[in-house]
């Protein structure tokens, strides 16, 4: 056996570790508390988001606020609170200076004055780059389980 | 756009954010095990927790443990497990020296030989504040979605 | 009181915990990608596995290696993929150097084309030796909820 299980390519520094965890909570926080436009924010002005299955996915930041805010409106309208759930991050630094993440996602939906259900689970496949001291997301990718 | 998505008001260092990661793994946990005290000791003497919808809250560690009591007793008579998952934990410094955190929080449910039900999910806002080496909630406010 | 609810029992430096954290979302990562061989590596030569319950549990590497083959193949040929939730992480550095360690663990099951179910709740409890640069699963005792 050569693998090597915790070696450089699987742990990075707790420094890096928790402020790549402190963004999800923070992005993903502004997207279930109806706030698009700062979610939309969070991505470069050329991002890439995809989800395969579901409107094949959107190129640009304004064609990703303008499918966000719409979402906002729907969900609002609706009465129905969704939280992201990301976690079991995985971070691999790339030579550039940027970051490939990996995230378990779980969705989870209330309605006003009903049950939780549990919406489902994705895996999501970012390429976050610096942008001076914050993160954005250049490219998101969704894979939903059992698609 | 002004907005800084990674300042320094949304990343807190790796040494304070893993203190509090492992504050609320450990402070829940003893809830989930059925020690009301050890959970009560750590709130503070003068704490508030207040769930709205729910009994109206209570004020003073001693009113906290008096009712997280009474409700390990009815939980063990009842053959159910409790977990509480605290996660996407965003951690805010105050001028101070206190915490204030947001959490996501999911209840989980298990009755003696049944299967899992998913409770509800609520955001937790906590004050901490700094007790000599540790941790103390002076004020918890629980914020139940599709209320 | 005498007691310390965030002392060094309870609390570790972050690079420790950071790096823990990446373990098991690197190692049930490898389990729920369907990578049994992988996953199997990330357990000592004598590791014992244990599930009351469910089979028994399981002594040394290459056991716990035929099983979750087995495993791996009846969930590829079900269609099913499986997704290990670890969270609420608590380390406890030992005087050997060792750790031991309690995760909150959730499993959630999607079928192909299907809807996600929770499957249920459990508490995983290891003990992981360092091997060189890496960690190895020495004994996990896995405690489901309701049991």
């Amino acid at each position: 056996m050569t693998r090597a299980p915790l070696d450089v390519e699987t742990s990075v520094p707790a420094e890096l570790y928790a402020d790549v965890q402190q963004f999800y909570a923070w992005q993903m926080g502004l997207l279930d508390d109806g706030k698009p436009d700062e979610w939309a924010d969070t991505f470069t002005v050329d991002a890439v988001f995809g989800e395969p299955g579901k409107a094949g996915g959107f190129s640009g930041r304004e064609a990703i606020r303008a499918s966000v805010r719409e979402r906002a409106e729907r969900l609002a309208a609706e009465g129905v609170v969704i939280r992201h759930w990301f976690s079991m991050l995985v971070v691999r630094p790339q030579p550039d200076g940027t970051l490939r993440t990996r995230n378990y996602a779980l969705t989870l939906a209330t309605p006003r004055g009903g049950a939780l259900t549990v919406r489902g689970h994705a895996v999501c496949h970012d390429h976050l780059v610096p942008d001076g001291d914050r993160l954005l997301v250049a490219h998101r990718l969704i894979l939903p389980d059992g698609r």
